[in-house]
């Protein structure tokens, strides 16, 4: 079949232009307009194929022999890839045998006038139903109009179906009492461990202050465009200060970073002519987004695979622009790109690096600047860029709204690439600025962060304190090098009822990770830690998820092994990541020449007890 | 040609799917590795011909035949259709006499695989040029990689040429000297006479208390997604602010409602069921991106012409899902929507009504909801939404950005409407939430303009004061019925010069208007008085503009006139429209009684002074 499916995508612009994922869900999802009495239904894919001169000739013919819809399937060789696409050809036999409804018509006399009740035959030839020039007026007095409230319905109901319905939680953080929240209740409080702000910048004195001073001179809103009265002193030192942050030669600051991928990608995927982008199986759904409003084609290369990516450029004629989309942190796994080596791919094909470092800067680097930054530690140390991996990486996007504590998002890049974006992409263009107090308050946070580290070393101890006692209890986390902690829970009805059980008798809050965010099977609770996670909150948090998993009765590492493993988790063969950030640099190596008589836990604590000592002396000496 | 063109749509999936205008923007761009040794080109609309399994064969037969692009165009009607929607017919002649270039080429062998540097002959039948499993890796030492730079600086020049690269100014608005700002120089004050923030609410004093306390309590940033730890307490009641405000059921707010627009028009028009969005031509870029990105067919009409809209309706089934995507008040010319037809006509043909009133909440009824309310004034001044004309629009787009002076936007409309989009649009979903401060702070603005009619009732006398005194000095004002003021400039170089002749010799800040936001020839310098513009303002900007006219030699209304007038300006038939805002609702008549004796511009000064008064006591009262 894959021959087939290949064959038809070279043919068809349709098929070529469109997803795998995208043709599976056109082909299992069903219009139910398009509900034939008898009980069958037509897939939207099918409803598509129609549209096409070649298809739609093709089923019409099948049609007319049979008078059944789905029996031209097979007769032609695209069709039977857009089979192929659904996975489902053995369930297909339902639909060869319903009868035709009127109402899964061609889109032609939807568009070009239909006589209200009037039955319209397929064409038979490649021409249209009738001459447009007689365009119809439908007579609409008592006629069956479209039922949105029913539709809304049908849409929510499904997402109660597959357990997929968001039920948000009234959660209030609080700055004074970090990582506390209060509920809707003001005296009810809960721990925060789900949160992204990941260093608690989000109460930092400093930052409050810049953005009490800017609120009283500047007021609540930028009033304008950047264009129209909203650009400022603030939108240009943030955008420096990210630059200089990244060692690029400018950046541009968009509404979030959700805008910054799409509008990127969309503006340099529409406007490179021919372009390409590879992307990350696991990119992120601005990107996704961002590609698929590009119309560029795109090409998904395996998560992390340097291989499959290499095949999928050497596939690619050299001077065809090609981008290649990927992250740093993949945030709900916690895996890490392999940044130098996507880079080396990129220069040896000529393709342009578009790097998402959403969920590490500030959390990676000496300055903060993320996992790219970080690869060059001393280097980046010692104020020498050049030559680097960050510098190799040509497009940086970042958001000002997790370890930043703020809102925003940004592009880092060349002069020209950011003043073309700046140009063109209709999302930073037509939107109102981000208020001077946001973007003072941002540009302090990335300022502080750049000189201290105390912040996310504390950060990446706490967490490996959590992976420890986790592992400790069998409690299953998907091993990973960053500092993310997803504990697998492996249904979706569980996860919730985890969180909840959390939340109402632990009052402890980690929202439950469910489809699409995660895989069918793969639900998980995502647990980050902060600076502010000190003991207490830790012992308090692995003891209540052991609580929880007892009572749910929810697998345990060792259940998982037995079963062979699962995405790393009880997996024989798979061996914990080393950290990213080293021993050495988080300082354990020395503590643990100093400390030779202490046990294991005792080094570690021994060592949170001295960073958290020196975190106190930071914050009181900038306050 | 119109019947060629019809005919050809109703074929091809891709002109029916794809408006006008990208056809014609597509015809008429040419990507630069398409251009050949000759000097000649092909478009990106030829390029993408190449791909279809029609198209491309007849024009490789037609190159086949003649060695040269382009002869084949009018062999298929599909690509007269083409020609006729580039609406180029008489210049094409050039492109048919270009040699082929070896890189024009079609792009499946670009996909998959092409020897370098070997000619690949077009296929000649509807199948793929090698079996895609004979896979090519193509050898990239020493290839021609593609220039990134060359094309970032192609794309900037064409900006400087058509005179439409932007130049931002540093204008830092102050909150104590409302409207003044600061420059880069923080000495050197300017007054802003083209910010959004209409009502001055940015440097409310309500509004910076609340958000100061809530900066104070509950830090910078909401710290996740509204899923993850970004929900709380703010955005319940914000929410519930804005659904009272609509008198709807649910409201929902997003980083800025360009990505409200944005996604829920994506997100409606790609899961209605054959969707048809009907889309006012002076919509919104954000609107014109929701439909790009949903992927439903798109019907332009013309702008507020009902008529043409019926038409347009008439002609589709009555079960289709329609949306009718329009505004309330069009920021560049002031016109205001046809509201009450538009929702006569949606419930006639079924129909969905989607109303951006970004530009009118705060500005318009007696609540502040905006145009809609407006128009049924006593209804909701009496607290009776039901059977009003806002009650009967279905989703209603806002923004906290503007009128409110925070940043953010919103829907409004029925439960499942607004579940259905949170539960499925990506831009809501996967992005972090506004901060506690900024949510806080546009619900204190909303709840502020609902209880006070005095800063927009101010703001229209301020309004109508400068249209009145523009008129006077013979300074072409677009005719309109709102607080947008369009002096007509009608040249890009000249708008851009008047524009900074006045900031530079004025100390004034207005923007110009250039394309793309306006079509060529309408550059124009956009107004927008507030409350805080008084009489010595106003005085000065009038002076100034005077000055710049004279010094530039720009069109007079008269000059206009002398022409046969143009979009309003000394056009002989043009009624000047009656403000939206009647003299009755302004206080007006009731000063004219009183005020017998005096002249009309003795009136007016008279009527503000009296708001002047109010609005300090109302301030003062509140601080």
């Amino acid at each position: 079949m894959d021959a087939v499916l290949r064959q038809s995508k070279s043919m068809c612009p349709f098929l070529m232009k469109t997803s795998p994922a995208t043709l599976r869900s056109l082909s299992t999802t069903t219009a139910t307009r398009h509900a034939s009495p008898g009980g069958g239904s037509m897939s939207n894919l099918q409803t598509i194929a129609r549209r096409c001169p070649i298809m739609g000739q093709a089923l019409a013919v099948q049609t007319a022999k049979s008078g059944k819809v789905g029996v031209g399937l097979g007769g032609v060789a695209a069709l039977g890839a857009m089979r192929a696409f659904t996975g489902k050809a053995s369930t297909g036999k339902a639909r060869l045998h319903t009868s035709r409804s009127e109402k899964a018509r061609a889109i032609e006399d939807t568009l070009f006038g239909r006589e209200h009740g009037q039955h319209v035959p397929y064409p038979q030839h490649v021409k249209p139903v009738r001459q447009p020039t007689q365009q119809t007026t439908h007579h609409h007095k008592n006629a069956v109009k479209f039922d949105y409230e029913g539709f809304y319905n049908a849409e929510l109901d499904k997402k109660h179906k597959d357990k997929s319905y968001r039920y948000f939680n009234n959660i209030n953080r609080l700055a004074k009492e970090f990582p506390k929240a209060h509920m809707s209740n003001k005296n009810e409080r809960v721990t925060v461990w789900c949160s992204n702000d990941y260093l608690g910048m989000g109460r930092n004195p400093q930052v409050l202050k810049t953005m009490h001073e800017t609120l009283e001179e500047y007021g609540a809103g930028a009033g304008g465009t950047r264009n129209i009265s909203g650009h400022n002193q603030h939108a240009v030192s943030l955008e420096a200060t990210i630059a200089k942050l990244h060692a690029k030669d400018a950046a541009l600051v968009f509404t979030s970073c959700y805008v910054a991928n799409d509008a990127t990608l969309a503006t340099l995927g529409s406007k490179l002519p021919d372009c390409v982008i590879l992307s990350d199986s696991l990119n992120h759904a601005s990107m996704i987004q961002g590609i698929r409003h590009s119309g560029a084609k795109k090409i998904v290369f395996k998560h992390n695979d340097l291989a499959d990516l290499e095949a999928k450029l050497a596939s690619l004629p050299p001077d065809v622009p090609k981008i290649i989309a990927f992250e740093s942190v993949y945030s709900m796994c916690g895996s890490i790109g392999p940044i130098e080596g996507i880079c080396d791919l990129a220069e040896k094909y000529g393709a342009l690096t578009f790097l998402d470092e959403v969920h590490a800067v500030g959390m990676y680097g000496p300055h903060g600047a993320g996992v790219a930054e970080h690869l060059d530690y001393e280097a980046h140390v010692n104020g020498k860029p050049h030559g680097t991996i960050m510098d190799r990486v040509d497009i940086i996007t970042g958001t000002l709204g997790k370890a930043y504590g703020c809102v925003g998002g940004y592009i880092a890049g060349s002069h020209k690439m950011v003043d073309t974006i700046r140009s063109l992409a209709p999302g930073f263009i037509f939107t109102t600025s981000l208020p001077p107090a946001t973007m003072a308050g941002a540009k302090t946070a990335i300022d502080y962060q750049m000189e201290y580290q105390g912040d996310r070393r504390l950060q990446q101890l706490h967490t490996r304190a959590v992976k420890d006692s986790l592992s400790a209890r069998d409690i299953p986390v998907i091993p990973n090098p960053s500092h993310i902690i997803p504990v697998l829970v492996g249904n979706a009805e569980l996860a919730k009822k985890a969180s909840d059980m959390l939340l109402d008798t632990h009052d402890i809050y980690v929202q439950s990770i469910n489809y699409p965010t995660v895989p069918v099977g793969q639900e998980r609770l995502r647990i980050t830690p902060t600076p502010g996670h000190t003991r207490e909150f830790r012992e308090h948090l692995v003891s209540a998820l052991d609580s929880v998993w007892n009572e749910l009765g929810i697998k345990r590492t060792s259940e998982w092994a037995k079963e062979g493993g699962f995405i790393g988790v009880g997996e024989p063969d798979v061996k914990e990541p080393e950290p990213l950030w080293t021993d050495a640099q988080l300082g354990v190596d020395q503590v643990v020449k100093e400390m030779k008589a202490t046990g294991p836990l005792g080094v570690m604590e021994a060592l949170l007890e001295r960073e958290r000592e020196e975190m106190a002396r930071a914050v009181s000496a900038t306050a």
